[in-house]
């Protein structure tokens, strides 16, 4: 006894997404099978034009409904700016902020030796083009602080450190911790970029 | 700025699955968005055939691909024997065990008061039907060991004691348990139905 040849497929699909295993994509499949034919219907619908309906901006890389983007069609943003983020998901994380007014640049990856991701893999002649263009003054590296942001931050740092100005953004003690429970990278890097109270 | 719409939309239909949040749904959606089209017209595909090729069998009421189902239709199978189960993922359990010769039935939930199931939304008249045929001399009531499954096994206990012998699954020590770590009831089941060494 199995299970029907259209549940078991559609459990072996749901297998594949990231961090699902057996039971939980059985547990998805017959959370669908309960539902009617054209909520299905629906939720087919929504993967199968995934692709036709979203585009990639061919100023910034970020996935976007219309090229260029409304970040990059937005004139009253600063163009002397640049930061640049490993993907859409971090970029829309600082715009949510309302602290930046500049332009972004998807990198599309980090660094990686475990995954095998060489800067060949990421966007970075596209980076180049941008900057050899002369407009922007300052790139603002915002990436993840670990291994492999930090080796892609150094890598971008090396490219560009004689082209434009580089930032990155601060490091310290995140909001609400507590001092007795942070690491000491992070304790570290507080007291490295203490600053002054006037 | 926002995720595009359609990418949104799917963010969206993916929440909906048991137990995922915003924050996997997105990582589903992206997951989704780096395969290609045809992978993707792939898994709507499954999505959407999923109601059109599953059946309910009309025999034990579990899902197959025909009915009856290839249990159903076995006729190496003890008719006198049937196994009430809660669902299709408890029967292949069962099955896996290899252990067991008999018939099945879908009760298809177990009685809750909390999410206000109660006999009435359960397949309780068709097994009702089947034990008047007179042709099953067993019942053995395989229902998960919980407040829900005690419940429901302890109503069609009352039900049906008068007309079959009804059995259930043993009580006792899991396989692998260390007696330290056993929680008491566990502990006070491997006890009452203690079984004497041949």
């Amino acid at each position: 006894m199995q299970y029907p040849k259209a549940l078991q497929n559609l459990i072996d699909k749901l297998s594949l997404l990231p961090g699902v295993g057996p039971k939980t994509a059985e547990r998805y499949a017959f959370y669908l099978l309960n539902k009617d034919a054209n909520q299905l219907t629906d939720i087919a619908n929504s993967i199968y034009n995934l692709k036709q309906n979203v585009k990639v901006c061919h100023q910034c890389l970020a996935i976007s409904e219309s090229s260029p983007c409304s970040i990059c069609a937005d004139s009253s943003r600063d163009n002397a700016v640049i930061c640049v983020v490993e993907n859409i998901q971090d970029l829309i994380a600082i715009e949510q902020t309302k602290q930046y007014n500049g332009k972004y640049f998807v990198l599309g990856g980090l660094i990686s030796m475990i995954d095998k991701i060489g800067p060949e893999n990421l966007n970075i002649s596209e980076l180049s083009k941008k900057i050899k263009n002369g407009q922007i003054k300052e790139m603002l590296i915002a990436l993840n602080f670990t291994l492999e942001g930090e080796t892609t931050a150094l890598y971008l740092q090396k490219l560009f450190k004689d082209k434009i100005k580089i930032t990155r953004l601060a490091r310290g003690l995140p909001a609400g911790s507590d001092l007795e429970y942070a690491d000491s990278n992070t304790l570290k890097n507080a007291l490295q970029y203490r600053s002054e109270i006037k």
